[in-house]
């Protein structure tokens, strides 16, 4: 028995559970995304500025998920939204059978939105099915233009990119152009948002498109 | 046989390999750094300010590995020095075995300093040992002063913490203070560096401990 063949099981069983989140979000009417991106992209800040943009039309639950500590869940909590946190201990990534457990801690029939934040990290997530509608990627100006050619796998597998911290681009030697130019390479069915959770720049246009997702289904 | 089992006897045959590594780069007096961070934190900047500061004093030698592209491999050829471009096709962190193999195209007796820059990835690689002298993880401000508590295992097993794009600090919600304090909170052992790789700030005194450890091995 070869290591591949352990992780082809591994990735198999996770997709039965993935199925089985989806047949239960969907009995629900609840659109779902998973947010994945590098450490430190912004997704929490993203997941805030979602909420208080978004929490007097949609009814939003999230799921937080972290190696080690339940900082992000608080700061979720704070806003008055119902948050489930994950801590994998280690994990690098999220899978289905954690977020199954975690459905079950959440008032299911009262939501409309249920938003996944994973691990940060821009190359493991990407082959894991939670159950969601649409993965949806965070990259952040800082991290430099050339980061959908060097980590393509998540980028392919998303619905959605978002393109954080434009309030830093005049101080960095990237190009928020050419950072696009290289996702559409390679995934022109990218929808992209250019967004700034410091300033609240293209968080509008963000939640406009997540409530026309959500009527859609 | 379970999946723990399995990656069990993925990290000893590692650590095998590692270690004839080691042996290999100290029979040439050569010392190594495994240069490890999230994507875009700014290794390649990192590595091009070394070589320019470091250049003319140490004979250095580096191992760039990523994912997909050789874009780093080519920044650093530019300068005129020896790269190694390992590519993993997916893989999200290097092994000992990749390096290995690397060793053996690149003029070891010549050498003084080997970098080898890790996958962008502050999760994975974290648990496995290259033969490497350190690990030398990479922050930048950008990420925000909670990560050193989110992703603990990085900062654990690394020696020396670079806190880099300190540039940028005017324009962040995030405290460089605190981040250092977070980072020795899980690794009170760890030399810490502030740098910007943009204005150069804090290099000098990087490669001054590079050329201190060199004179100590």
């Amino acid at each position: 028995m070869s290591v591949l063949t352990i992780e082809r099981k591994v990735l198999e069983k996770n997709d039965i559970i993935a199925a089985a989140n989806r047949k239960l979000l969907q009995s629900h009417n609840l659109y779902s995304i998973n947010l994945v991106s590098s450490p430190g992209s912004g997704k929490t800040s993203l997941v805030e500025r979602t909420i208080a943009a978004c929490q007097n039309k949609i009814r939003i639950g999230v799921i937080e998920g972290d190696i080690q500590t339940d900082l992000d869940a608080r700061r979720v909590d704070a806003l008055g939204v119902a948050v489930v946190q994950i801590v994998t201990h280690g994990a690098c990534h999220l899978e289905a059978a954690l977020i199954g457990d975690s459905l079950k801690q959440l008032d299911l029939p009262h939501l409309e939105l249920l938003i996944i934040e994973n691990v940060g990290n821009l190359v493991c997530p990407s082959g894991y099915d939670l159950g969601e509608n649409v993965k949806v990627v965070v990259v952040s100006t800082t991290e430099g233009d050339d980061k959908p050619l060097k980590y393509p796998a998540m980028f392919r597998n998303a619905s959605a990119l978002i393109i954080n911290k434009i309030d830093l681009l005049p101080y960095l030697n990237s190009s928020v152009d050419d950072m696009e130019k290289n996702a559409l390479s390679i995934n022109p069915a990218l929808r992209v948002f250019r967004t700034s959770c410091t300033s609240g720049e293209g968080i509008e246009e963000w939640c406009e498109w997540l409530q026309s997702q959500i009527s859609k289904k």
